[in-house]
């Protein structure tokens, strides 16, 4: 152990809170850990970690205390009955779940005298521990830069903002773009293997187009802001005309079209709003509007 | 004019085709312009360029001719009644089409004694001339190697194999990771904009999440080569679950979920498929067999 390692409790041994815990016990924090089946934390206590006998044992024995457990039910079930012990302390809920469950707990934490960050890891279990990682974070910013050195054992700590909604609302926003980018990945990569090219042969391309792919972001996000789309480089019209070869291609090869001909039509209400000849950053005009309510 | 940059044609002076000349007579090429309404060549003769009358003075020019026209149609309106003065030549053809198009055109360009390359430029035309871009080939090998250190002016050429249809299916599998990712993007800038959070706070976050994506990628493409998909990061279950976050918080905001509820349509037939213990990546598997053929 630091002297300048504060100790902290961990609290749910799922993949992710065991690789936190495991990460914490690495860089030197004396680390509490609990989970609802204690087994699980053996391999943690042989590394190092204090094994607490109650969620109350737990909380106690750290000013800072990271919750990750499967949803906030489970949550609830575990704090509830103990939140007498949190006056003081800091909770830290890395849970998956909504912005509104996270307004909801943080002024239960509030209404039980305990400080309180909602947070989101960017990482699957893995990455923690890499500085490169986004671990995200809203609620309190005196809280949040009190605990700054420790969160930044996790990962690279981003605070978002002092509502506590925020950490989710971005994880949110974050995996749809994961998704989104990951099944486009797929599709292409299923287009590409029906003329016999490995994955592993297109995904380092598409991992270089990506890059340029996130410049264009780079040049769409101040058109976003400003509601104004010029299309220099591309326009909407151009994109129309280009996802009909992608189309045909994949038809010809017995590929899923779904994803594709969402896409298309994404870019046809767009053009039907009257972005034809603007950049593709105007399909969010559409997606602000949905089709259902026309 | 260098002695080792050589001379080079371009027909077709869109906005790419306009790009194209501009870099090569940046890079000292002896460049030979040609386009339907010779007009749109003015700046670049400005800048040195010669103007061909007719496609056969273009073609006859220069060893090397690049053309980046409309479309397939446009090409051969322009190139059939010419395709004697070919013989010898090497023609890249850089206009978007089909893998089906390249290959007619190869042959086509074959009949007529000519060197052929398929080609696609993966860049708006303000970043041709960038090192960083890149460009697609297809086509002989010892054609393109003969010709790379030109090539190697508007961008960073990669031969990607001998099938000249293979840049064209490169191009569109990568345009479709590029919409998927901007539409992702876009839905995850409209959610958060639905909180008061700016595009252009949101996007520095989303790139650097997606360089993270990019590591996923890495992970999965062997498991996709391997049609072997070990969920040891996350599940398509776990997915499952975080993905509803994502559509109640945007259903909670007014934002258009066809997206999002088009990916979870994806991850539950891939997790009915048998795949729910695996990764993301099996859920090629149903893009590979679409809904409608079961």
């Amino acid at each position: 152990m630091h002297a300048d390692r504060p100790a902290v409790t961990v609290m749910g041994l799922g993949s992710m809170g065991s690789a936190l815990a495991a990460v914490l016990l690495e860089r030197g924090h004396e680390t509490t850990v609990w989970n609802r089946s204690a087994h699980r934390a053996q391999s943690l206590v042989d590394r190092g970690a204090r094994l607490a006998a109650t969620p109350e044992e737990a909380i106690t024995a750290s000013p800072l205390t990271l919750v990750c457990v499967l949803d906030y039910e489970a949550l609830h079930a575990v704090l509830d009955p103990v939140a007498g012990s949190l006056a003081g302390k800091v909770l830290v809920n890395l849970t998956s779940g909504s912005p509104e469950q996270a307004h909801k707990t943080a002024a239960w934490a509030r209404s039980h005298a305990a400080d309180y960050l909602d947070g989101a890891v960017m990482t699957t279990p893995p990455g923690v521990g890499n500085p490169e990682m986004m671990f995200l974070y809203s609620g309190p910013h005196t809280v949040f830069e009190a605990h700054r050195p420790t969160l930044a054992s996790l990962g690279d700590p981003l605070h978002l903002g002092t509502d506590p909604g925020l950490a989710s609302l971005y994880d949110a926003a974050l995996l749809g773009l994961m998704w989104s980018t990951m099944t486009g990945w797929l599709h292409g990569t299923a287009l590409v293997g029906a003329e016999r090219t490995p994955a592993t042969a297109f995904t380092p391309v598409a991992i270089r187009w990506l890059t340029a792919v996130a410049g264009f972001l780079t040049t769409y996000a101040p058109q976003v802001d400003a509601g104004r789309y010029p299309g220099e480089d591309a326009t909407v019209d151009v994109q129309i005309a280009a996802i009909d070869h992608l189309i045909h291609a994949a038809a010809a090869r017995g590929i899923d079209n779904a994803l594709p001909e969402l896409l298309k039509s994404a870019m046809e209400r767009t053009k039907a709003a009257g972005h034809g000849s603007d950049s593709y950053a105007s399909v969010i005009e559409v997606l602000k509007s949905p089709a259902d309510d026309k």
